[in-house]
């Protein structure tokens, strides 16, 4: 059985990159890459499952092999993170998957989450924050601080996407601990995304040399990216309720997924041209949209949104994984130990960042190591925010060079890995103190 | 209501294409272009369904609107068509469209449509085929036979999706008359493909002055693709069950729609390498997955898999449409009263040469016109055939030219706008007559 994806592999390999010089049609290399990048992220993607990983992490290994495979003698295929169609479609695909992260809260629940959750998040970004910047001043001297205040922000955002699966096995997703896990996750990603727009910003603006490169313009931006976020909120409110009323009126084909799906490009666009990332936008417009503005779209309400995304996102979230993955140069890792301290620092920031969170949580008898443990993994925001530093050029340097980009994906990866055995432990200990505190 | 859709127009309309220029992003303008296609399409898409015809007419009048906007002093938006971010995503959407028209239906059914359909199908390929063959000798006296057979191309293929609704709202769908259309449509796609792929192979190859530019390298790419057509079907029919069974075991978010579209995509770049249309590919791929190989995907069957591509060519397939209509320049129509003849004549020549079908059919009693009213939409095959001719040169001109697509798109719209009053009207008089015939 195994046979037939063996063939399928050969013929692929078989199948020389040449030919592309052939066709008239510049879709065609898109179509073998996407062939390429779909089938090794289901594949490895499905042993990572098998290993009790999130499929993400699948992805992202699919894509190291790829971008790697060179080192076998297997050429060819390092072009793909380069291909034009290809990035396009994974950036695509990450604002698609930053609205459905988006989609996944309210703006009510992220009011409503308690002082817990929100002390838990402002120690857990700010904590993480410090010690990045701290790990990369201290690693990386001779770098500017912008790339220090960079390697800070990737630690920022949870990925709870792991968690929130671990909890589910464990049978802990209505605990205590859960709610607030999952709630501080929700201002994690808020913040974090402020963060990464005001250095971000403050980047672009040295760049241009269009100012002071100090603290004051990332102040100034990190204005600009709340205002956008809060602007945005509140116009969302305010249009948004009427916008999807009328839309629910159209009638034809693909009106929600059309209607949503441009909403969301227009918010992303429109944090593009102030500035920000467009995954801001996307992410704002996410969190706009609630169910309320569907109910004139009848049965085909905001679950049918969420449905009508898995597919598209299911297609193109996996080509941002797999291009994030051929960007890590093994090589340069390898041979570097600069690269190995780096990412070993920057694991230990991101774990202990957390664990200090922790602290935030205010009622006696909560599972404080659950908490800190739920918060440890960084996953897909993490190399978004990474892959976003490779491509800020200041000074004519990289501000997320190769090795700096490896040592990050190295700390995710890690990070997401040690989180469901902690989580696992740590709970089965609280259960079984508990146990033995009613005999 | 409708002035928060105002405002939004408005919005898009002060926001300056200038911007662009100042984002680092290259999605920034393809994210702009996305949210301009899918908010006309859905708007235009919606006025058409009010009028009573299919989504995708309006879809294409979007276009048209957007791409001639500069008519009406509004500038920026010329440049839709030609971003290359566009085209990739128009390009996919089509072979994601064709994988669908496939997936619609089954080798079975094609291999069992009987005699009739068969006659009607072949006979609804070769007239038309002959008919425009002759329009484009007879009007373009001055451009070459690949012209002249490219154009009798554009009329073969039959869009059965608008003839299919209009039954249904008859309570035909049933009929003798639905089974011997639907059945006849399948075979035409095919044959439609064969013929595209043969007339734009030979034009390849004489491009390349490669040989003989007369009828044997023409029949050698006809036999090339019908070769890949059987071919890939047989080796569908015995490596596609051995595939999908052992994909169906791989774990992890997205697996039916990543290697449904990864076998979609493979087959495309296939066909693509092989000098044939990718959408040929899409189309065979498309033929061979049979609900019988998702057996052991359990709950998520082939139905989950069309339930899936649905959100995927929602968002894509207006890119495509919309793109189309932007190619069309009403300028060049209204100015050269050579377009309006060819359109004039084209049209005739469609409706004419899908009456002739007719013919075909062999049992008494049934409803002959009803049969070629049925057959006359070409829709968005014969779309999809001009946008290929119009990327095909040879001796430095375009195998169709700004004027002869205009007037394949024009013979589109008028055979689409037609066909649901003249089925109504042929089904209405028949049922009256059996009516008169019983009393």
């Amino acid at each position: 059985m195994k046979r037939s994806v063996a063939a399928i592999f050969a013929l692929l390999i078989v199948l020389p990159a040449a030919a592309f010089a052939a066709g008239e049609d510049p879709s065609l290399p898109v179509l073998f890459y996407l062939v390429l990048i779909l089938v090794s992220a289901k594949i490895v993607g499905h042993l990572a499952v098998l290993a009790g990983q999130p499929s993400v992490l699948g992805e992202l290994l699919a894509g190291i092999l790829l971008g790697n495979l060179h080192l076998l003698g297997v050429s060819g295929f390092t072009d793909i993170a380069a291909n034009p169609g290809v990035d396009l479609l994974a950036r695509i695909g990450v604002v698609v998957l930053l609205f459905q992260v988006g989609l996944e809260s309210t703006l009510h629940e992220i009011l409503r989450v308690g002082l817990t959750s929100l002390l838990v998040a402002l120690l857990g970004v700010l904590a993480p924050f410090a010690l990045g910047w701290l790990v990369g001043a201290w690693l990386l001297p001779d770098l500017s601080w912008y790339t220090h205040a960079f390697l800070g922000a990737t630690l920022c955002a949870t990925s709870v996407g792991i968690t929130a699966r671990v909890l589910q096995d464990l049978g802990e997703s209505r605990s205590r601990e859960a709610r607030v896990i999952l709630g501080a996750a929700v201002i994690d990603d808020v913040l974090g995304l402020i963060i990464l727009a005001s250095i971000s910003g403050a980047i672009l603006a040295a760049a241009e040399g269009a100012g002071a490169t100090g603290i004051r313009p990332l102040a100034g931006i990190a204005l600009k990216a709340g205002g956008f976020l809060v602007g945005s909120l509140l116009l969302g409110f305010l249009v948004t309720p009427r916008l999807f009323s009328t839309a629910a009126r159209l009638k034809g084909a693909g009106v929600l997924i059309g209607v949503s799906l441009a909403f969301c490009f227009l918010l992303s666009y429109l944090a593009g041209v102030s500035g920000l990332a467009p995954i801001v936008g996307a992410f704002a417009a996410g969190l706009i949209l609630e169910p309320v503005h569907f109910q004139k779209f009848g049965e085909r309400n905001i679950h049918h949104l969420e449905e009508g995304l898995r597919p598209i996102s299911e297609f193109l979230a996996p080509v941002f994984f797999v291009q994030m993955g051929t960007n890590v140069d093994l090589v340069a890792f390898a041979s570097s130990g600069e690269a190995f301290w780096l990412a070993l620092a920057l694991t230990v920031a991101a774990i202990a960042g957390k664990q200090l969170c922790s602290l935030g949580v205010l009622e006696k008898g909560a599972n404080r190591w659950a908490v800190g443990f739920g918060m440890i993994p960084r996953g897909e925001v993490g190399l978004i925010f990474a892959s976003i530093g490779a491509t800020l050029v200041l000074g004519g340097e990289r501000i997320i060079d190769g090795v700096t980009y490896t040592a990050v994906v190295i700390m995710v990866i890690v990070t997401t890995l040690i989180t469901p055995p902690l989580l696992k432990r740590s709970f089965q200990r609280q259960r079984a103190a508990e146990r033995d505190n009613k005999l």
